[in-house]
């Protein structure tokens, strides 16, 4: 096992499951830099569900069975917001709008979305350290034939049944990476940089189209791997599989590789796609074949630290 | 009982009671100003605690036993706000804060507090006009021999303990009697203004300090009633009774009535205190005299009953 640091970019519930394997080993020597492009602002409540999904996974509160949210969590507000009719096709559990209302008076306040969430990170016991890809908002739009969508409109409330042509991401021209995401990148002690099996599209690629992102990447001159994820030509959970099909690729592990060709420098894919590992390596890539369905915790630590390993071998 | 209208001036807890009582018997045909100088933002929530108290009281919905909140509430928001590190001194129910975070967002938008709380008043199945007194913000400060306070932190967070010099009420010199009020007090049905049994200073006093205000009550000319909120000397809930004496005055009706005099026609007083009516009827005021405190909903009705008979009979 390494003893330096890891970088890994990561969105919502699968990226979360590897950084959390990659945390049990690393602690406060690993740095996630997380997708904003989902956050949003909801009765009144800003709301950066990427983020949610880490503290509450690293913080050992997130509901496992459900997929997203808090274990235990109880629904009195959702239920008097019904009754007063409030929207309800997102669902807010009381304790998760207690983490949303400290964070939006903190926003309001002018302070960063960078302090308030190592703060909350801090208080839920989390030593990794959890980075928003910036502290800017740049919305991801979903564009459809019929017209854009915000994200979480067609993400939660049309369950992603719609057939998509792209993507924005507003005000991305305006964002920077702030001074943490630079440091952890800029570190001379950093081994690596981790793609985690998150969304390519609205996952991966806000954070990489953060002016500056990818040439600080580059910058670090230590190796890039990606976890693909999809898997058997489907994603684990989430639209990542008909995203590639409404954008014109069949998907696979090796369409992953061709998506994230030219920044990676390895590929890690399922045991079940082992047979596209050769047209992976063709792409000028490392491969590693290995289980990366994460079922259990053990799965989490097990995955995470073979990715640890292969980088600790020099991608061999 | 009268036919026609009435509006009461009212602020938290025992405000609420008699308003309910006179709901009973009016419904639309009650129209209620309600203070708002105790309105106040926390952990990203914009929080009216007379309009809510008034909205739960008149709903049907508030939790009787503790005497504010709702019944039924439970507390998850508040647990895990605590678990963040976030302010624990003022209690948010789980059902309490989908009310605050709908008008918070809608008031962000833009909304007016009126259509707002008239939208949440509907909803809960109310039919009796409550308005905020203005639209603007105009926050009560407590003034202490050692500062000032924001009335939120006298009142929940200090718990009343401290002595008041007096009071100021921010912003009140831009603000204006919305015009649902105006149309309220205009009215040609309008026969009576009752003054609700709620705190002379901090209740009523911040409604009556709105330009503009006064002059409207005088206008409508009609009888205004108050019921005194002091019975034996003390306050049926809350800090009236010390304020009053902090401020120089022994707590009394007659106390009551003299803070009101030259603004109303009539006082309502308390059984114990019938030896008080001749003082205050030797201020040119009638006086009712009757049981005031209402521990039972059937009190609340009876007392309101009591107040329209007395108005309808030309206060006698």
């Amino acid at each position: 096992m390494s003893r330096s640091r890891i970088v890994a970019l990561a969105g919502g519930v699968g990226g979360a499951k590897l950084a959390q394997g990659l945390a049990q080993s690393l602690g406060d020597r690993l740095t996630i830099i997380v997708n904003t492009g989902d956050d949003f602002e909801h009765v009144g409540l800003r709301i950066s569900p990427d983020i949610d999904t880490m503290l509450y996974t690293l913080g050992g509160i997130a509901n496992r069975a459900q997929g997203w949210g808090i274990e235990g969590e109880t629904w009195s507000f959702m239920d008097q917001l019904a009754r007063l009719g409030g929207p309800t096709w997102f669902q807010l559990g009381d304790r998760d709008v207690a983490l949303h209302s400290l964070r939006s008076a903190r926003l309001r306040a002018g302070d960063r979305l960078t302090a308030i969430t190592n703060d909350l990170a801090q208080a839920l016991g989390i030593t990794s350290n959890i980075l928003p890809m910036t502290d800017s908002e740049t919305p991801t739009v979903v564009c459809t034939p019929d017209g854009d969508l915000p994200f979480q409109d067609y993400f939660v409330r049309l369950r992603c049944d719609v057939t998509i042509t792209g993507f924005r991401f507003e005000n991305i021209d305006q964002a920077r990476p702030t001074p943490e995401v630079e440091e952890a990148l800029a570190s001379s002690e950093l081994s690596a940089i981790v793609i985690c099996p998150s969304n390519p599209y609205v996952s991966i690629e806000p954070i990489l189209s953060v002016p500056g992102m990818k040439a600080l990447l580059k910058a670090a001159g230590v190796p890039i791997i990606a976890v693909s994820p999809i898997v058997a030509g489907a994603a684990i959970k989430g639209p990542a599989a008909r995203m590639m099909r409404d954008l014109g690729f069949e998907p696979s592990a090796l369409a992953c590789a061709r998506h994230y060709s030219g920044l990676i420098d390895a590929l890690v894919v399922d045991s079940q796609d082992a047979a596209e590992a050769k047209a992976v390596e063709e792409l000028g890539m490392k491969v590693l074949v290995t289980d990366t369905i994460m079922r259990t915790e053990e799965d989490r630590k097990r995955l995470a630290d073979e990715c640890l390993e292969f980088v600790a071998k020099g991608l061999q």
